[in-house]
């Protein structure tokens, strides 16, 4: 497109993103030109910074003069520091803000969904199969496999379809505490999703997991809805399958009779992923997702950020945007909470840029984060969450997952996201049911080379494209694959394999 | 079949098992009457036991008596002690012997397998297809339906099938330690599983389980045997699913080569698995197991037992039955891991007889854990094995694995076993691939009700089926299995969803 040799991330960086290697004396903006050489990917002034002023790269800080900067200074190591307390001062709620609706030029915007009986919405009609053990999920996967091979789905266009979600857990785990409780939440999440009209959930019948107690702690009942069945019972695989295939096909009426309509977005739930990250990630997808995350949020939306992993460094900005200090204070524990978790394990946390990320222009962990949280945008954190808990608040929210992405995204779904965006720079090939996934490549060469996988390349944000511009792009394919139009992974039928509850204890 | 009311487990056993409520003055063998009112699944003695004698059960000692024990009375709390300092007395090889060899009624066994280039034998010639990672679990899935779809394999009567293996594991996780070498065996071992003819193996490109390193640690050439690409590298799904296909067309014609010839029972490894356990578990189906297992040794076979949880009070025994203190002392090692393992993780190891277990009639840990451990047999234990690792030793050998069903045959698999037998009292409808699984009811009523599910029907036993006889019973459709007879799993399909490696460490 043109031939700008430099990226701003925000308008209120004080630093640009050189795009191209830029020999001393290239043009920066307006009259600025670099002092020194400039890598690819490094950073350069913008203005000049005085000794002890932030650095600021997608309008958050990511470190402090160390020295004065001048305007086409190359910005690093050299003269950026990472300040005394800074990374050790939470200031809970110091940024947040009211929420501020539509901006003047956005007008309210809608999608084509279904209201469910508990008020939510849905961006896709499944009849969903469960299993709550391993030893169950063959017949999970049969029962759809019959029902599909049946034709009877011809005669229900309004049902996308049947999506059995097989896993390997639950048996061989203790039937009390974290992780009990984490594949508790997943299952209900998954049972009670607007995306499914339907849920058949079938067991084994002797394992930890037990349906009875699922029940009883949900307080579900039994009815169009959600049946239940188990392969013990009712006498085997054989008749498991019968009895499943039956009960689907008298789910099948009920859910026919959910249509489309038009729906608030601000009933969209946006699951924020990343995987595969290159070094275009923190340049192009990432913050562009990040402007279609804050429209979606001045819609009235909500938007979730998770991969604890990965925002590991970045956590005292995130203490900043929250609402209060409660809100805040959970990411602080959620930080705690992991530290124990990898050390009690034999990992530990670090998120550090390594001498590779150093090259590449990444100067402080800081910003090595922000470049995962950038897909997150700028808005004011109203909540943080347990994996898979239930999201009851609108706007900008958190919840605690790994950085595994099939792990990270059965998190945000059993929470309620009802549509999910996927920033891959390496290239992934994931896909989930029963939520549509967008994925946004974040260079051009991928995109060409895995068109078929890709929904969007953000590659040209590198060429100009502007990220806002960029940022609208996402947020109008979000209404639109909202409202139905199948993405690229529902197109090759991605899902069956990608549910993975995160496994935290210890398996007996 | 008769009206006996009492079950004797081994000859060496001082009592005999109540198979009903006996009153007092009952028959019990020979001359014996009960003394007193003995409960169903309750013991009484079948000669005097003197103060301090063992009590012996499964051959094997249970506890100590605490006072003099007459013939008829009901062995329980009241008269048994596990004794001072029996539970900390690893006693080394105290009770090894020297290999056996066929008894003189027995003659050298055999079944028709496949021979394979590493010496190993297969009892069944798929070919596989695994991924490296959950991101190309889809890929793999899909290559596996387009081959069947094709009809191509009508054409190649003499391979048993397409196997796609795909899990929940390969990224998210740290590239060095257990985590990470747990995963690397367990690949590895179904790659160069003798039931392969030829595997292909699918990654993303970018995950944590990286292929060029798990070909470098094995030492693994591509070529007839083993293929491998990654839909990064290949351009994404739609070609990463034609090029899968193209590699397993090419494959076909050099698996068909294998053919069945006579291969000595001595090449058959037999994983020995319970899930679902019942009050008739320790009484049927796993001591019948363990004469089978004791035959298969005897001819020079090899027997995995496993499930460390399940065996946690009796590994003392273990370590007396060790052909040597060293193979002994990692018993206990692997004891003492799993006290941390599981502490660390918020939990316990504990398989102390319940209140409801003491009704039933289980008096100590060791007569508990006994029940599980009589699947064993009474070899000689000659190895024992970390998960997943190849067994490299005939004979009677343990391998570490949890409980959990899945995960445990995923380890045993791994190893090198061509052979399951898997005990169930509530009815499991595990089935494994590429191992033929053979299912044994514990219960004459699992059976009735689970008939497509079971194999063979242990619950005879209690009808008056000597122990033995039912132990030639299985070892007799361990060869028939193992020489290409389906199993009912197999004839039902099971084995796309039930390879579940362990996941030890964090999820990252
Ligand atoms: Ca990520
Ligand atoms: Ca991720
Ligand atoms: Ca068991
Ligand atoms: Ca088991
Ligand atoms: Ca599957």
């Amino acid at each position: 497109m043109n031939a700008k040799k430099t990226l701003r991330l925000n308008p209120e960086d004080n630093i640009v993103v050189a795009i191209a290697d830029l020999p001393a004396g290239s043009a920066v903006e307006g009259e600025i030109v670099t002092r020194a050489r400039v890598p690819r990917g490094h950073k350069t002034a913008s203005r000049f910074i005085a000794t002890g002023e932030p650095i600021r790269k997608f309008g958050q800080v990511i470190g402090f003069a160390s020295t004065d900067i001048e305007p086409g200074d190359w910005v690093h190591e050299k003269n950026v520091t990472m300040g005394e307390d800074f990374d050790r001062d939470y200031a809970f709620a110091s940024e947040a803000r009211p929420p501020e609706g539509p901006r003047t030029d956005e007008t309210p915007a809608f999608f084509e969904g279904y209201k469910r009986a508990d008020g939510r919405a849905g961006t896709r009609n499944y009849i969903g199969i469960l299993s709550s053990v391993n030893c169950s999920a063959t017949v999970v996967d049969y029962v759809a496999d019959e029902i599909n091979r049946s034709g009877i789905l011809d005669d229900y266009p309004g049902i996308d379809g049947i999506v059995p979600l097989p896993h390997g857990q639950g048996c061989g785990m203790a039937g009390r505490g974290e992780a009990f409780d984490v594949l508790s939440r997943t299952q209900w999440g998954y049972a009670s999703h607007p995306n499914f009209a339907a849920v058949l959930l079938v067991g084994l019948g002797c394992e930890v997991f037990q349906i009875p107690r699922m029940k009883d702690t949900y307080g579900i009942a039994e009815g169009d809805h959600f049946q239940s069945l188990t392969i013990q019972e009712i006498g085997g695989t054989r008749k498991a399958v019968e009895a499943g295939v039956a009960r689907i096909r008298e789910m099948l009426p009920f859910a026919a009779r959910s249509k489309r309509e038009p729906i608030s977005a601000s009933e969209l739930t946006l699951a924020l992923q990343c995987g595969g990250s290159d070094g275009y990630s923190g340049l192009t997808a990432n913050p562009a997702l990040g402007f279609a995350a804050d429209m979606l949020v001045r819609q009235g939306g909500t938007a979730i950020l998770s991969e604890t992993p990965e925002i590991y460094g970045a956590e005292h900005l995130l203490t900043r945007r929250a609402e209060s200090a409660e809100v805040g204070q959970k990411i602080v524990d959620l930080i705690h909470w992991w530290e124990d978790y990898t050390s009690r394990n034999g990992g530990e946390m670090n998120n550090n840029p390594s001498p590779g990320n150093k090259a590449g222009g990444l100067t402080t962990i800081l910003e090595k984060s922000l470049g995962a949280v950038a897909k997150g945008g700028t808005s004011t954190l109203r909540g943080v969450y347990r994996y898979a808990e239930r999201i009851d608040r609108k706007g900008f929210v958190y919840m605690d997952t790994p950085g595994y992405d099939p792990v990270a995204a059965t998190g945000q779904v059993a929470g309620g996201a009802n549509v999910l965006c996927f920033t891959t720079g390496r290239g992934s090939a994931y896909g989930c049911k029963p939520v549509p996934s967008i994925k946004l490549a974040t260079n051009n060469e991928l995109y060409a080379r895995m068109t078929d996988d890709m929904d969007i390349n953000c590659g040209d944000v590198i060429d100009g494209v502007p990220l806002e511009v960029k940022g609208r792009e996402i947020f109008e394919a979000i209404l639109a694959i909202s409202s139905g139009k199948p993405s690229k992974s529902e197109l090759l039928g991605y899902g069956r394999n990608e549910f993975v509850p995160w496994q935290i204890g210890a398996v007996m």
